[in-house]
């Protein structure tokens, strides 16, 4: 049996294009003792990926040009000569961009999702989730009658920010690109207040919007939103940085340049600190019991932008960098049986 | 009996210079029941007070036009109204700058500086030393074999920072501004190498200094000095944010303008935070002790750079941007009785 993979064709020297990246044919082999044949559901496609696609030194290894793509995937197991797994179990690992796996039972967990899809085990119960948790919780830490601003407030990890901001009681301005995520965000997932940055003025706007200034920057973007922020932090402000797209598709040797922050870090005694999910993982137990009861009760929500089919992968990908997505980005590949 | 006061005559838009300060001549008065009259011994002039001349919120209130500066002193009881102070008594306090002060014993207290210059409690026994502990101690948190760089490396912060990092076991790093800085740094003070910010491209020198990339990072200068600090940063860094010296006299309206720190914090996942002193006044008691112990011992040394005489001050102050001093500037302005 032959499968489609996804290859690093080339590495991209700023945004990603078609040559990028390629689709080969390969074998899917058959699985041993102990081992398992997996359908991939669902691939996540994420914003750090870029990062991977560059041959410089980060907290991942690159990818390497000519082998696969790799990342969060959600399959179903289909063949299982191992008694840990069953046929029609669901498990989540980072795998190559594959339509199918043969691995050992031991290098796949799997997942409950709760009645849930199974794609919400790489959103809401997946490292978006978490990561919006840790951030916000662990580091962010609000209380009530506070100022929360989150940049890229209804993506993946945004949506989940805003919400938690607000239930630790504080006040959440979340800063969107289009009129429709602001309706998101205000109407589905309880932000007091939607910034466009695309309408004008955003320090102006950020302003307005936050007339006690701001005890929480959860960051998603960097940037000229990032550098909007900086005046408008209070005394013991706390700015967990999760990322800063805006910077992900610079050319090799161009570098981001803005505002320098120390200024601002000294006259408010702020706190800005770099996160990675994975940091996290002796809390991995606390954060997913959290997530989990709260989508139960229904106090949080959570949106899911899927497109269909192998070959999307690529565009799902390159319509992070546009902001293409309400919620998580998922590519759906195929149904469970 | 008059004296000499130091006012703020104009607020400067950019480095300060003669406009900026006003002598005159102003009476004494007598100190009445509970007060006591107290002689200036030393004035101190740090890198914050460039702030407070600037007509913008901070952390504390804006020195006005017309009034008196203010700041660090130390001053001797020279006649006592109350039983809480004696004539000969050395005390410390944050007073108007003038030659003498009439005021409530309440209002000072005395300072013991086990044997030292009464200068000591404006240096290693006095706010720049406990700066340098808690931004050292509390945020920075060297480990032993971690590589810790300390800009502003000889000035009244620096000096001491380096060689708590050196007592926690870690490789010590300065940076300074000249030849004679370097020595100090690496002979006095235990510094395992010093790289000279005016001798030719700063990121290659760091990077010969700091092979193994850098843990911690005392931050007192900021701009391009920080910029080339962010490549270097290893996982986990701390980056303790005490000054930022370098954007201190930007014209009005001017921006500092260099390296964002986004992109850097999120790949390393590195902690960047401002501190005051007297955010950590809770712990003055345990830096005290530590401090004084320290230098007791002998473990700890330090250099005082003192100008003399009241009219001396402003001119004091302007060489702390143009970096005169090693270890703590002050002004001399009158000898114990």
């Amino acid at each position: 049996m032959t499968q489609e993979q996804l290859l690093l064709n080339e590495r991209p020297n700023g945004m990603p294009d078609d040559n990028t990246f390629k689709f080969v044919e390969t074998n899917v082999g058959e699985p041993e003792a102990n081992q398992v044949l997996l359908k991939t559901l669902y691939v996540s496609v994420d914003p750090y990926m870029r990062g991977r696609m560059s041959d410089t030194k980060s907290y991942v290894a690159p990818f390497e040009v000519g082998k696969p793509l790799d990342g969060g995937i959600v399959a179903e197991v289909i063949e299982s000569k191992s008694n840990q797994l069953q046929q029609g179990d669901i498990v989540r690992s980072s795998l190559p961009f594959q339509e199918y796996h043969v691995l050992d039972a031991d290098d796949v967990s799997k997942v409950n999702t709760n009645g849930l899809s199974p794609s919400a085990a790489l959103s809401i119960l997946g490292m978006p989730g978490l990561t919006a948790y840790f951030g916000m919780m662990h580091i962010g830490e609000p209380k009530p009658g506070e100022t929360v601003v989150i940049s890229g407030a209804a993506g993946a990890v945004g949506q989940v920010a805003g919400q938690l901001a607000k239930q630790a009681g504080a006040r959440a301005v979340g800063i969107v690109g289009s009129e429709e995520k602001a309706a998101y965000i205000t109407q589905q997932l309880g932000y007091d207040e939607a910034v466009q940055y695309k309408k004008g003025d955003v320090a102006q706007q950020l302003q307005n919007a936050c007339p006690d200034g701001i005890d929480v920057y959860y960051e998603n973007v960097g940037g000229e939103i990032g550098d909007a922020i900086l005046p408008l932090l209070n005394t013991f402000a706390r700015v967990p940085v999760c990322g800063a797209i805006s910077s992900y598709n610079l050319k090799d040797g161009e570098q981001d340049i803005g505002l320098r922050v120390q200024p601002f870090l000294v006259k408010s005694r702020v706190k800005m600190q770099g996160l990675l999910v994975g940091d996290f993982s002796d809390h991995f137990d606390e954060a997913y019991a959290f997530l989990a009861k709260a989508v139960a009760n229904g106090d949080l929500t959570y949106e899911e932008t899927i497109q269909e089919g192998f070959h999307s992968i690529p565009d799902a990908f390159l319509g992070l960098f546009s902001g293409e997505n309400i919620g998580k980005q998922l590519v759906k590949v195929a149904d469970p049986s």
